[in-house]
C-alpha cells in the first residue's frame, strides 16, 4: 500500500502554494497518497495548527508522513524538523506546532539538514516547497532519515497555558475555538478525573455564566443553553446548544485564549 | 479498483475534524479513495448539503459511498442512517440531507445500530468520526449492512417548499444561492415543461424586477441585466449576467429563501 | 502509475460543482487520480487563476493534466481549450488561463469541438462539469485530441502589466496578493538580473515607503519593516515581516494591482 501523506498548513489554497507542494510530492514519489488535513488554518497561527493536528493525526494509519506547515520563522534560524513517534512521523519548522501531537513522547527528533533531499535553488521563503515536501517524498520512497538530517537536543516548546488548582477547584484556560464557535480548554478528561475521583458534582463558571455540571452532548440541555462536555479531543469544552459561543460572548479566536473557566465540587 | 468515498460535511477544514474523519477511513480501509465534495457547508445548514448533494453526487460511478455529515441533532435521538439508492450509498445523520438526491425513491434505508462497527468509546458529538466513517470503511469492506444496521419504517423528511400553480400562471420559491449569488428555484425543467407545454414565451417577475422569458445562458443578456435559466441542476435560476443577484437585492442565503419568483404565460 | 489531474476552479466547493466534476472525471476514467490545486480563485478573477497555475503547475509530473475553470464568458462564443506544453497539458477556457503558465511557448492549442466527447445534453452554464472535465478523463484514458479538438490560430492573452524602463530605473507594477498579504510584481528576477548587472546596490519605492535593497527572506529585516524579495515565483515581491503589506496599505486584491514600485540603482 502505498504511503499517506498529509499536509496541514495556513496557505489557503488560492495561491498555489499547496498545488506546488502537491506537485512536488508526487514528482518524487509518485505512488504517494497525499491527503489534506487543512490549509485553513488562521496565518502563522502556530497553536491552532497544533490542535488541528492533536484532533487528526492520531487517527492515520500506522507509519502516516504528516507534514505539517505554520511557519512564521521561515528563512529565520529556527530548524525544519523530523519528529518520529511510536506511531508516525512529522515534518515540519521547529516552532512547537508537533507539541501536542507527540506530548514531549516522541522516539527522536532531528534537524532535516542535508540540501541534498532539498529542491535545488531552494527559495529562503517557502520551505513548504522546497524542504518539508520533498522530504516527506524521500521517507515515502524508503529513504533513511540519517542521511537526512542530524539529531537534535531539545525542540521549542508551544506556550501553553495549563489548569490550575485552586483551593479545592481548578481554573482551566480556553486555548481554543472551534468552527461551531465551541471553547475549547486546556483540562483534559484524565486531568478531570483525577480532581474528582468520587464523581461528586461541579459547578462551572465562565465569565458571569453559570453552567451546571458536564453534559454528555448537546441534546442534554435545552437549545440556547450553555453546556460543559468533554469534547471529541478529551478536553473540556464549553458550548451553547444550537449556538454559538465564541460569537455570544461577543469573542475572537485570539482573544478567547486565556479565559477562565473555574471548577468547584458541589 | 477502490472503493470511492466522498465526503460532504460542516466542519470546515480548520480544526482537523476532517482529518480525522478521512484518518479513520484509511486506518480501517486502507484502498479507499476518500474525495472531498465539501467541509463548507454553512454550519447546521441541512438544507445546502441536499443541495450540494443534488448537484455533486449523482455523477459519481455506481457503488461509490457518500458521508454526508451537517448534523445539528448529533447526540439527541435522531437516528444515525444509511441510505441506498439504485446506484449509490449513502450514510449520515436522519435529517432530510438525503432527501434531494435520493428523491423518495430509495432501495432501503436502514439504521446503523450495531455499536461493533462504530469507533470504540465513540464520543457523544462526534459522530462524523465515530460512527458514519468507520460505517463506509466496514461497508467499501465488504461488511453487509444486515450486521451493521436495522430496518427503519419512515424517514425524517426536507421541508422545502414546491412550486405552486396561480390561475395560468406558477409561483416558485428561491430555495438556494449558490457561490455567485445565483438565485436557484422550486421549479425544475420538467415542471416548467408539463405547465407550458406548448412552448409559449413566458414573463418572470422577482420582486419589482421583470425577467423577459427564460435565457439559455448569461451571454443572451447584456452585461449587468437580470436572467432566467435553467442551472446545471435542471432548476429554473435567477442570475445576473457578470453580478451577484443574491449581492444586487442586497440578500444574505437565509433571507433569500422563500422569495417568490411568479411566472406567467404571454 | 494512473495519470494525474489537477483541478483549480474559482467554484468554492459547498456548490457542490466542483464535486460534480470529480464525480465525472471518476465515472469516465476509473483510475485518475484528481487533485485540488485550489477552489478559492476570486470569482471570475482570470489574473488570479493564471498566478495560481504559475505557482503550481510546474512542479508536478510530467503528462499532468491541468483543468482550469475561471470562466466568466461561459456560455459566450470563447473557445473551450486545450493547451500542450512540453511538460504538461492544459484545460480550461480561452481567456488568457494559461498564459503565464505556457509563456506563449506552447506545442500546440486546440478547441474541443467535438461534442461526442462532452456529456450529453450539455449545459450551457457550466463546461467545468460538461466539456473540461470528460476532456480530461478522456485524454487520461488515451483518446487521441485529434479526435477531440481542432487546431486554432490565436489565444486571447491576458493583460497584464509590464516593468518599464525609467531613465537608469524601472517602475514595476503589483499584479497580484497572496493570502498573508504579500505583494507580487510583474519584475521577474532574471530582468532584474539583466538591468542590474553588476550587482548594485537599489532603492525601492512603493508609495510613500522606502526599501533599501533586496532582501534575502523575511528574517533579515527587524518585525513589522517592509522588505523587497524575490519570493517563490521568482518575481519581486513586497512584504512586512510579520505584517500583512496589503492590509497595511488598505487596499484589497483589485486595488492593489497596477500599483508601481519604483527601484533605482544606488
Amino acid at each position: 500500500m502505498s504511503r499517506i501523506i498529509t499536509l496541514t498548513t495556513d496557505f489557503g489554497t488560492a495561491d498555489g502554494f499547496v498545488g506546488a507542494m502537491k506537485g512536488v510530492i508526487y514528482s518524487l514519489c509518485p505512488d504517494a497518497r497525499v491527503i489534506d488535513i487543512t490549509h485553513d488554518i488562521p496565518p502563522q497561527d502556530v497553536v491552532s495548527a497544533a490542535f488541528a493536528l492533536e484532533a487528526a493525526a492520531s487517527h492515520f494509519p500506522a507509519n502516516s508522513i504528516h507534514v505539517c506547515v505554520v511557519d512564521p520563522g521561515v528563512g529565520s534560524d529556527r530548524a525544519p524538523l523530523y519528529v518520529e513517534t511510536r506511531k508516525h512521523f512529522f515534518i515540519g519548522p521547529d516552532n512547537g506546532i508537533f507539541d501536542l501531537v507527540s506530548a514531549g513522547r516522541f522516539v527522536r527528533a532531528m534537524k532535516l539538514s542535508n540540501p541534498a533531499f532539498f529542491i535545488r535553488d531552494s527559495s529562503a521563503t517557502f520551505h513548504g516547497r522546497d524542504i518539508f515536501a520533498p522530504a516527506a517524498a524521500h521517507l515515502a520512497n524508503g529513504a533513511s532519515i540519517d542521511d537526512m538530517a542530524e539529531p537534535v537536543s531539545s525542540l521549542v516548546r508551544l506556550e501553553l497555558s495549563q489548569p490550575e488548582s485552586k483551593g479545592d477547584g481548578i481554573e482551566a484556560h480556553i486555548v481554543h475555538a472551534d468552527r461551531f464557535g465551541n471553547l475549547v480548554t486546556d483540562l483534559r478528561r484524565f486531568e478531570f478525573d483525577d480532581w474528582n475521583r468520587e464523581s461528586r458534582p461541579v459547578a462551572l463558571t465562565l465569565c458571569a455564566f453559570e453552567i451546571a455540571g458536564i453534559s454528555r452532548t448537546y441534546a442534554d440541555v435545552p437549545e440556547g443553553s450553555f453546556l460543559a462536555y468533554f469534547g471529541s479531543s478529551q478536553r473540556l469544552e464549553i458550548g451553547i446548544r444550537g449556538g454559538n459561543a465564541l460569537k455570544h460572548l461577543q469573542w475572537t479566536l485570539p482573544a478567547c485564549r486565556g479565559k477562565v473557566v473555574t471548577l468547584d465540587l458541589l
